[in-house]
């Protein structure tokens, strides 16, 4: 189907999203309501309070994923716009979507479903994963493919999570395994479905000049000092949470210096590359958010964030081509170095530190270890005590492999659905092109001849 | 009066500021005072303690407007350094403004004006009046037709604020009335009064560039992310402040995406204009603002900032050029669609809420509506308590009134006062460039045979 | 050693880095632990809590010193990827050396060091003397220098700061002494004996654009918004802080106007110049730390912020170039002007304000004036009832004069250090210039012929 930008059908999109604006509409006005403050006893009121405190974090999260994400993205220099535009849309249509889908499916009770911003936050953490899967395929989809994802990923990420967290008990506190691993491997399915075995060359419009590279890595600078709170938000406030957030403090800045060394290293001639400083620096807050409120020493972090940031340049220079070439498997941002490697890197991290976890007399639940504040925690805690060291280190790695296993899949079969031609894939010369979706104006930069005559023009219509 | 660069007057500017600064080290020298914490009662530290509890939104707004604000304001290509230094500059002063105003006029006593953080809230909540109505005539008026402007903006702005809330006890948290409405018309006027009939042809240094409309969607995005810190400061922390941070967290997703419906199906070949993505986005805070701690159902934010979000795009589309070919009226950023239309449907909104909000038995006051800790709160309760629902709908409606008729007589009036050939108004050729205002250097981009050639001349200096 | 790029020894960076960080993992494995939950007493718990409820400033430290800073440091246009990143990196690196040293001096105990964000906090602020100082030799001094620079100046500044805030018992919350002033000295020093009596002409890559000088404005916006929290952080929560941030937000708004008055009148044509607006608008940040939580009047704040502006720019005007013809002193981002100057009026300030200070009947320490929570503050609290109010005036000039003297004793020998031929000092044609560091892509940002040339090759390729 050769489409010209003239014909390009750009309704879509428009339909798709005003069909589900009305529909959420009708979903809000049937079954969601706010807590009624009369009807409170004192508990609801301070559960209420608790998640009304986690405001901050929540507010510098919408930092990452607004603002500090949809920079990073902006790498590609004609498709700026575009990744911003289309980060932020997806982010707001996932989180209603996971919103809704939550509502239906925890939170129904008598017909009413009580919002608050701890909802918020959890359906906010949905919709990361899509975010991050769409770095897999990002410039080479429509919005509309993109729009079709979202609404797949969201409820396999919540049936994934489910199982997860509540059936098998993994203790995951900064969504290393539920989010990171899952999203990373959904997104490389569904590029694998969706491109087959069609070699990407090297398109002329990918290219990063030096000035979208220094806004992506202005975005990754935001990403980083942010992290932490991404990290913590759900831990209890006190003891735990302050723990997980110096541990990710010293991964991150673990994974910062590494990287360096490691993309030095690599390059025949020493030089850095802007791609690796723009996501090893923050491998390390990928893999540490597993382990972050356990109970392991200082070092384990920095080893950690050392040990991913590696991990992730290697991914780069070496492993990303591989699976071009080999497997056909076009990764464009490289989330599976940014977010497959040291995600699995932190799943298998927290193995260990479930089997070295100093257990105390009773041999009942550590104290250091308790989960703090999962979704599930208090599920997973009673599990845990009654499984033990052995069968709790057993329940991680079955969680790691359970979300790459079931991602890949459902990312497959998500990909083969945006095959369908009706999602309108843009044609290949107008890949990573603003101009397809955006009204924008050429950029005709140079100031010179043509601007002096119409200002010579201007000069004579002065009249004051 | 033909100003040429050279003999353009920039003396103007210092001079104002130097002379209202003296004047202002002299005010705080005689009246302005810290509370002592010796002679403070208990009660006393807790109302300061309270003020200062508000730092963390206090620097989110702080953010939204200097940088936020400021970087939305660079669409305009080749003024991109005014736009970020005029905002800061009127932020600045403004602020200073309306902190002598304000302490003259209502914290008088015993000679002495005790400062805290809430006052410099309220002070920065009337500079943004300044600063959106600046929008109107951005890149057309000189520094000195700014100050002027807020010299006299503010002072009527608290005479419509007093007005609104104190007197009418119109219940109006996020400013939606007080602050969106009257600046957008109060701006409208100014350039009414200003250009009078001439018609403004398209400029062309008025044409963003790419790259300057991506920095300006980044600043949208700042402002998207912290605007329910706006709305929600002066909200009683607790439910109130709760139910409004969840309130304008919907009402800004609903504006997000029906933007890019509503951008979609109104340009003939479906592409999203940026300028509607630019503004879009934010209608749903604007419109929110005066409901957001009522007790409105959760669908009603949302379709609110949906329906918001339309009407904006609406504006920009087919009232803006309306407006500009038979009223001759220029609204440079079209602060009529972000802040005017949005502003009047929250308008609207409050009095339908004020009418169908429940009431409990005793007939008095229902406590979801509790007017949550707004400027002149315990008035506005005191009355509504009294006048009763249909009182409290007429108020609100009388409200909105008062701010369109007043800024508009008041804006007229203003810039009526700017043309005073003495303001200097940059000449038509020199406008929406920075060149007439900082001492820039010309964009010699293009490092080609000359920094070479330059190269070589160095490469024989080296002395290492 | 006339240095070519494909022979510029590129090994350095990564080995100094690989052995530090291997140092590293070494030292925490042996030393570093956390709090264990379960043997603290409820005091313990307590400071443990006070160190983590500062987690909302240390965010806004980490955004002032990753973006704002970094941001700020990108006026070299062709430098932007290396001023980002070098400063990130340096960050980082002085983070973990800080840490380790202040662990080895202060915080040994049985063997092990405890943990926490307040002492990652304070090597923050060690951290943050590495960065200004590398501001006098920004873009002409290699990476392994800057990084032999940050080794030599953490110890010298925990040196000396221990002599400053311990020994004399100088109060200075918000570091104007101890850090800024110190470190600019430590700056000047380094440059003069590393580039001794060379005049460094003017590099053609050194003169900023108008989109790196907006860059750089944004930086400088992000660093005036935040920098309260810098000032504040240390401070006791309550008065002292409300007070300290009040004294800074004074001083911030004086700075910002009175920098366009100063820079205005002090240009021939009345043009501002962007430099003295990105910096002028922080130095009443720089000036005030020391004085913010004392007794001074608000009108003192707004004062010191005012001269410390007029100081700054006169610095840029007329200072900078003088100590550049005479005494052949580089500074390339005229830290002298933001951090030297005007550290020097805040601690005449502190000197003037401790000399004013309200005395009590009893004669002892003043309520106003407790020094809040800084790092000896106990010890400076009793010397300075010990020693009364001349006393402690004369600590504070005792203070200052320590903090020049040594920093610029110990700046000379540390530069004299960096002459050393193995750490690679760019050739003069690749200063400033980030192609020497980073593998980036010439700006071919004319998409004309060419590339339309490319995309018909692909449309022939396309297979859709």
């Amino acid at each position: 189907m050769a489409v010209s930008p003239s014909t390009y059908p750009r309704r879509l999109l428009p339909l798709f999203l005003g069909l589900f604006q009305g529909a959420l509409l009708l979903f809000f006005a049937l079954f969601i309501t706010y807590d009624e403050p009369s009807a409170q006893a004192e508990d609801t009121s301070l559960v209420v309070n608790q998640a009304y405190s986690t405001f901050p974090f929540f507010q510098d999260i919408q930092v990452m994923l607004v603002v500090g994400l949809g920079l990073l993205l902006t790498f590609l220099p004609r498709y700026g716009f575009s990744a911003l535009t289309h980060n932020f849309l997806l982010l707001n249509i996932s989180m209603q979507w996971a919103l809704v889908l939550q509502g239906l499916l925890h939170h129904f009770h008598h017909g009413q479903i009580h919002l608050d911003l701890h909802k918020l936050l959890i359906s906010e953490f949905a919709a990361v994963t899509v975010l991050i899967s769409v770095g897999a395929i990002l410039g080479r989809a429509s919005p509309c493919q993109l729009l079709v994802m979202a609404t797949c990923e969201i409820p396999l990420y919540l049936a994934s999570e489910w199982v997860i967290v509540t059936c098998l008990g993994v203790l995951d506190v900064g969504g290393t395994i539920t989010i990171h691993v899952f999203s990373c491997y959904f997104g490389l399915g569904v590029s694998k479905a969706l491109f087959r075995a069609t070699q990407q060359p090297l398109h002329p419009k990918e290219t990063p000049t030096t000035s979208s590279d220094l806004m992506s890595l202005v975005g990754t600078l935001i990403l980083w000092v942010f992290w932490p709170s991404f990290v913590a938000v759900l831990c209890q406030p006190g003891d735990a949470q302050h723990r997980a957030i110096l541990n990710t403090l010293l991964a991150m800045t673990a994974s910062a210096i590494t990287t360096v060394v490691a993309s030095s290293l690599l390059e025949r001639d020493g030089k850095l590359s802007p791609g690796h400083l723009q996501n090893g620096s923050l491998a390390g807050g990928v893999a540490i958010g597993v382990v972050a409120d356990m109970a392991v020493p200082p070092v384990a972090a920095l080893a950690l964030g050392s040990l991913s940031a590696v991990v992730c340049v290697l991914g780069f220079r070496f492993l990303t081509p591989l699976l071009a070439r080999k497997l056909t498997l076009h990764d464009q941002c490289g989330i599976h170095n940014l977010h497959g490697l040291p995600g699995i890197l932190g799943g298998a991290a927290s193995v260990v530190a479930v089997l070295v976890a100093p257990k105390d007399a009773s041999g009942s639940l550590p104290s250091q270890l308790s989960p703090a504040g999962g979704n599930a925690s208090e599920v997973a805690e009673g599990q845990w005590g009654v499984r033990g060291v052995g069968g709790q280190a057993l329940c991680q790695a079955a969680g790691l492999a359970v979300a790459i296993g079931a991602s890949l899949l459902a990312g497959l079969l998500t990909g083969s659905a945006l095959r369908l031609p009706c999602l309108a894939r843009p044609p290949e010369r107008l890949c990573f092109d603003d101009s397809l979706y955006f009204k924008i104006h050429e950029q005709a930069e140079s100031p010179g001849a043509d601007s002096s005559a119409e200002e010579g023009a201007l000069a004579l219509q002065e009249q004051v």
